[in-house]
């Protein structure tokens, strides 16, 4: 049994009264008898009436309902964020559109003219792997829409961004390595665009440099889809052309638990034979043999940190008054486990 | 520099025309002349124009978005669902508004209200496993929304279901763990009111019954919240209680790790002294010492035919047309891994 939805229309109809005093009652203006208004509302009541939304949204020109737009959904780090965003985008009572851009160039900017021409209130993203160019991203701006940016981010845009400081925790997980007594260290790095992997890379640079290690760019291994194959792959490649490595500072927790997949299979000891140092602290870090150490980043508070962000910019929106976008940069800790301990 | 979106007011005084005729021109109406055609598309093209999507959706009563309620967006099952649900609905051209009840019955009636509100094509759930309770979910169905529930469903609603065959899964693993020559098999189930949870454990008992086994109720321990941590627990009263069990079929592989963790802890060596089988195949299972058997269950597919059934009853009810509700069984399948070998 389907019912049509009420309409202001149906109601009238069926009091015989016309579609202003239908909304004039349901409004609760002192102009409509209480008779009627009772009337109004018992039957809006018993017909479930509900206000049209998309009718609201003409008058208001707000939709409360915002986009966001990530690489990959199937992932602890941005599963952890969504999680985040759209817990407080409820308690502000906006709703969350969720777009993949699987790390496609061309599917995130045909996803930005999605929510463009849905004219969302705001949009909060991080950049796909191939993003190297960002003038669909600035049509979002330019479209007056609040937008900010997480995690992987264009630094050439002018928007709110949300962030680690990536730089800083690479160096502090590789002076790890080092404090430990590695002295060769590898670094699995992620693709050549995104801004974090950048930052990782030179992070690993700089702990060397300020340790008198020097930099030998074979030792450096740049991931393509940024997976658990590739942390096996790699993991062989080290070993097989670089025996004297002690230690590896890995991109992320996933492709880590490659390397570590690898040197169980061919019986490698893990930390006695070398040293494995992952970043982000997915779930499993902390189940697999050996548990890895990691660098831990505050998934759900940069989530929510974005959320709010972008609210902020949105209400100066609403009330005309102006917004210098801010970058907002959350903690990291090095997380000591198995995976680093001394021989 | 922030644009103030175009609209057709602001297109027609610019050229000094009526709206109507903007609005004709962008359409192609043969009675607009060709220099004034022109003359509005290169004024929209340079003012970056879009259809007001909401002024749209008022005129065709479609708003091309669907809701997603499900209790977890952090969880690897019902991430891989959402994946396959929005890469669905894109090719599709719908968006879809993901909302998590955190397995709270409030929040999901909640949710429910919003979206129906919010006037969405249709609502795909999973149930969270407070809701014993159904009168919010047929509130949709009276409503004239078409509805979707995968997972975690109940019984009591007509609508359309994705499932898969919980019991007979549920019984495959049991048997597999009778094959491997267990003979005292624990379970620890799901909480008392997700039919999943109902199913598995009548799965297992049926396996138990048809293989002689005398069914113990003491045997069968009940997760609150599912979590790793209730796997450590319960792993420990069973050995406590039960050092004679041989066998453990657990709930879902978040638990069954739990389960591992705890052992490895107290060196109860898996699968010598007590084989672990879990249920869901999430991807640590894999990684983890010993690799976890478990049940594969195809979450992306069910997220892809969720969709798809969804938008089989949308286009019927655009076109007035009956749809009866369908219910589609994927198949399952055991994974033989480490921690169910023979010793």
């Amino acid at each position: 049994m389907v019912n049509q939805q009420a309409t202001l229309k149906v109601i009238a109809e069926q009091l015989k009264i016309s579609i202003t005093t239908v909304s004039k009652a349901l409004k609760g203006y002192s102009d409509v008898s209480e008779k009627t208004r009772k009337a109004v509302i018992d039957l809006a009541k018993e017909l479930q009436y509900t206000p049209n939304s998309f009718a609201v949204n003409l008058r208001t020109k707000e939709s409360k309902t915002i986009g966001l737009i990530i690489p990959e959904v199937v992932h602890h780090f941005f599963s952890n964020v969504i999680n985040g965003i759209i817990a407080e985008a409820e308690k502000n009572g906006y709703l969350v559109i969720t777009l993949q851009s699987n790390e496609s160039l061309e599917l995130e900017k045909k996803q930005v003219d999605l929510l463009i021409n849905k004219r969302v209130d705001g949009i909060i993203m991080s950049l796909s792997n191939q993003s190297n160019f960002d003038s669909h991203i600035k049509s979002i701006i330019n479209n007056g829409i609040p937008l900010v940016l997480f995690d992987k981010i264009s630094k050439l845009v002018n928007c709110s961004k949300v962030l680690i400081d990536d730089q800083k925790a690479a160096f502090d997980a590789v002076e790890h390595l080092i404090s430990k007594g590695c002295k060769k260290i590898a670094h699995i790095r992620g693709p050549i665009n995104p801004q974090n992997a950048i930052d990782r890379f030179l992070g690993y640079k700089k702990a060397l440099e300020k340790n008198n290690i020097p930099f030998d760019s074979k030792l450096v291994y740049t991931c393509t889809n940024v997976t658990f194959e590739e942390g096996k792959q790699f993991a062989k490649e080290i070993i097989e052309q670089h025996p004297e490595v002690d230690g590896i500072f890995v991109i992320t927790d996933l492709v880590a638990v490659g390397v570590l997949a690898y040197f169980n299979e061919i019986q490698i000891k893990v930390p006695q034979q070398i040293k494995i140092i992952g970043f982000s602290n997915w779930f499993m870090s902390q189940v697999i043999t050996p548990k890895l150490s990691t660098v831990d980043q505050p998934s759900l508070e940069m989530g929510e940190q974005s959320f709010n962000l972008l609210l902020e910019e949105m209400v100066h929106k609403k009330n005309k008054t102006a917004f210098v976008p801010r970058t907002v940069l959350l903690k990291t800790s090095v997380i000591e486990r198995d995976s680093t301990q001394n021989n």
